[in-house]
């Protein structure tokens, strides 16, 4: 294939992808997926490679197949002849990933925070509740809960803190209160398994400074939480109005500026526009991000992966084995003090036109 | 000490420092300096694990040395009775430091990209040449340039890309041709002796994408460099006007949307609040941050370090013997296109009120 007739061709591709997708797509873009079709073949691998939203993906993977580029069967994708010719033509190489192994990419090594009680914490999470999809969980492996937890007490933001985790299917409140460092660890959660479980576990292993409180963080926040904590984390839904409104709830927790703040947020459910937009807010809210950590935690493959909405979009149908949904640590620290807007929430905070998991 | 007794001293010295010093300054500022000097006696360490302004921390040492909270000598600091009762009374615990050995921290493995040209970089780098405090240089290890160059290749914004180094103190050009992977390596700098080492190399080692040109980057960038490459690196001076026309520059010689930028930006020199500034610019330009990993690079020690501006506000004077001067890694994305002004700047672009090291 010429070059000529190649730009011609991934030009037409991607006009075909932008007039059926609602999400903001690029040429680079379609290159991502290109360039991770040729590392990995399963699907939820290119998922993974490509850090592209899934909405868009499968739009774009559907064109490549309706174009005789990929052919999708049993999970799996592959470039045809004619696909090779166009990535050769292009230059798209493939994928090269060369994370460390020691520390699975992050960077941190958890021995040297919790040495034998890494054994501990996964002995405590084997009775916990299962993800399920009423509220939107999928929570995190063990390590990514204990590397986050690492990294804030790296960072000052546990020892002798109080800390305070909106919406903790990741356990990572028993993981810092484990450490005994937190002055006081306060888990809220809208499922009563969850706040049950914590408060048994922090019973039975005498953490007496750990404690979960139901409650739906579309309510108000009570009183007594407002500006009382020096540390917050929280998994936001990926919707932008259910992240603003989660880490806007996480800021108004804090007591004021020099206070931290520790969230995730995805390529599978955010476009880098929504990342922009999350930025801008977050500089409003007078706060400045300090790191910003790609693919730091990965999330155990829950069991309702067949009801989520992308599993009607997917080129080619099969359960993921590994994993494959990732998210980007992103710590964040206040420059001024808080003005508390504490209000309702509309009832569905969870959608709009990224959103893939629920 | 009584806590009420400890947070009014406290508040003392913090008050005490910004009325001294030019860079704002907040109370989790001061409790930084006293973590860190609860974990390291070595200046230079406390400098590094503090990750603050130089400036401001040198007015709060000469103010907990006033108070009788520290004594310093011979290059060490530590916390006197009166100050390690300060610390307990306000809880400030030491600093924990558990970053992953295998990697340093950076999460990437560099031999699975360089394999024994690991060997070969350094054998190069040998003969480079010293950092000269003339052009504000000061160059990062070789594991930092080799892991630079590999983090840009795991993203996708090396192989069979056009690459363009503004300020190439690092030799990150010879990293990223050594590869054989980019299409094209351009390296900018002002300082001859660069241009001539990097062209020499080039031609040792038959690296035929790789060239240097000689470039004052205060003078407009030529128009053949203009919106002409996939991939920028820079590591900018810090002060403020500097950082933003560095990045700006960058941005200008990329060819559009979906391109991307490396840089690097310190605590040192660099406060928080400056920080937000650069974010609020990089947004500004239409460039989202999808990277930030703090304390990524590492600087070797430079030979011009008494003559530096910030070694006449050092509590205590001795030369460092390990590492100190780090930066964190950012890499940014265009989500929109390129609009080029391509001013001359004024002569001084690298002086603000938080730049130490020139």
């Amino acid at each position: 294939m010429k070059r000529m007739e190649a730009e011609k061709l991934f030009a037409d591709l991607v006009e075909g992808t932008r007039q059926q997708t609602p999400v903001p797509f690029i040429e680079r873009d379609a290159e991502r997926v290109l360039a991770a079709i040729q590392t990995a073949a399963v699907f939820w691998e290119v998922v993974r490679l490509s850090n592209v939203p899934m909405r868009f993906l499968c739009d774009f993977c559907n064109q490549l197949i309706n174009g005789d580029l990929v052919v999708a069967s049993d999970g799996k994708l592959s470039l045809t002849d004619k696909g090779k010719e166009l990535v050769e033509a292009l230059e798209i190489a493939p994928v090269q990933e060369g994370i460390c192994n020691a520390c699975e990419g992050r960077g941190i090594d958890i021995s040297k925070f919790y040495g034998s009680l890494i054994e501990k914490y996964s002995e405590i999470c084997k009775d916990r509740p299962e993800a399920i999809q009423d509220y939107d969980q999928g929570y995190v492996t063990e390590a990514t809960s204990l590397a986050s937890v690492s990294y804030a007490w790296q960072r000052g933001d546990l020892e002798n803190k109080e800390i305070i985790i909106l919406g903790d299917d990741d356990l990572k409140s028993i993981a810092a209160a484990l450490t005994g460092a937190p002055k006081r660890v306060l888990a809220l959660d809208i499922d009563t398994r969850l706040i049950e479980f914590i408060n048994k576990v922090a019973e039975r292993e005498g953490l007496k400074n750990l404690k979960a409180v139901w409650h739906d963080l579309r309510e108000p926040l009570r009183e007594e939480w407002l500006k009382s904590f020096d540390t917050f984390m929280c998994d936001p839904p990926e919707s932008i109005v259910g992240l603003k409104a989660f880490v806007e709830r996480g800021i108004m927790c804090l007591k004021g500026r020099g206070c931290a703040g520790y969230f995730g947020l995805t390529h599978v459910e955010a476009s880098l526009s929504k990342w922009a937009k999350v930025q801008k807010f977050l500089l409003e809210k007078g706060a400045v991000i300090t790191d910003l950590r790609e693919d730091f935690s990965s999330y155990v493959n829950w069991d309702y992966i067949k009801e989520m909405r992308s599993w009607s979009w997917l080129p080619t149908k099969a359960l993921p084995e590994h994993l494959w949904y990732c998210s980007a640590f992103h710590r964040i620290e206040l420059l001024k003090d808080v003005e508390v807007e504490n209000p309702r929430l509309g009832e569905n905070i969870f959608d709009d036109e990224e959103v893939a998991t629920n």
